[in-house]
């Protein structure tokens, strides 16, 4: 039963998967045919060769440049920068914004030992000082480092004559209030416009 | 982008896995050491080569025979009767059972035009005319189409001078008598036992 075990002790190295899942996707492939095991498998072999970070904005590209930095079409007065490269990729599936992407590749977190220089922060300095961009707007996740670090952004680009924003949060669409935790309530409070 | 939507568009073809489970895979394994990817790739690939089923009982193997199979302390009086051959590696996991098993390698389904002539039914019953048998355990799913095979094979059995049981079916271990299904609750009063 060897391979059988191997091929579930790798499966479940994969985020979100546990032994279990690990052994119903290994007899699913024991069940299906081989070609999909080798696309499969071909697939995650060729990833790290095709895929490396966009000179510009850090995120994933099989180019020198990635779809979003090469296309004429992107406002590039606008920056939205973001945690990591596949948040650039939830935000282009909601087709809300056209701007551009700076990746900083982490957030601010003291306790695991990640300051301000282990993130791509001169990158966008520099961005900015080549004088196209005129807003950056901060989406690092709205947590204490997401927080954190946009704070710490803000402050860097005080002086930068860009006009910097931050995502709003608050109350999730379809929401309830009375699901809601106090501190997203407090900031929907915050964060509240004229109707 | 392509590499990335591809092995994303392979992960989720895997069961339980979704477009966004599949991304998080994606992400995760691009930010992981090239070895990992070639190791899951590899194992993925060797699957089909290295496990096909065992010759007498018909759940995985890598060998002629499975372990339990060509295992002398196992008893082989008793064979137990799955539907399918991860169910052996689920009943193995509870070291309850160490007797022989015996792998239909489907159920009963008339809708989906699966009759008993595609299960291994003949096969059963030679083993059982080899003599050494002596209780068969139905251990096939406590579903419809479980319990008709179950009785299908309690039938061709009947003269075969076997004693054939079935699994208990009845309330889980620490469940609530109040959120237990009608029909549970029903077949646990007719399985109840003496204290």
């Amino acid at each position: 039963m060897n391979a059988l075990d191997d091929v579930i002790d790798s499966l479940s190295r994969l985020p979100g998967v546990g032994k279990k899942s690990a052994a119903r996707m290994a007899h699913f492939l024991l069940k299906s045919d081989q070609s999909l095991c080798e696309r499969i498998a071909h697939d995650i072999t060729v990833l790290h060769d095709r895929i490396h970070p966009c000179r510009v904005c850090g995120s994933y590209t099989e180019d020198d440049l990635c779809a979003v930095c090469s296309d004429p079409g992107r406002d590039r007065h606008l920056v939205c920068v973001v945690e990591q490269a596949q948040d650039v990729q939830t935000i282009e599936a909601v087709r809300e914004y056209n701007g551009l992407f700076h990746v900083l590749g982490g957030v601010i977190a003291p306790l695991e030992g990640i300051g301000p220089d282990q993130l791509r922060l001169s990158e966008l300095v520099a961005r900015i000082m080549e004088g196209e961009i005129q807003e950056v707007i901060l989406a690092t996740n709205p947590t204490v480092e997401g927080d954190t670090t946009a704070l710490y952004i803000q402050r860097i680009l005080k002086d930068k004559g860009v006009t910097v924003t931050r995502l709003a949060s608050g109350l999730p669409v379809g929401g309830d209030l009375e699901y809601a935790d106090r501190l997203t309530l407090a900031r929907s409070f915050r964060g509240r416009s004229q109707f």
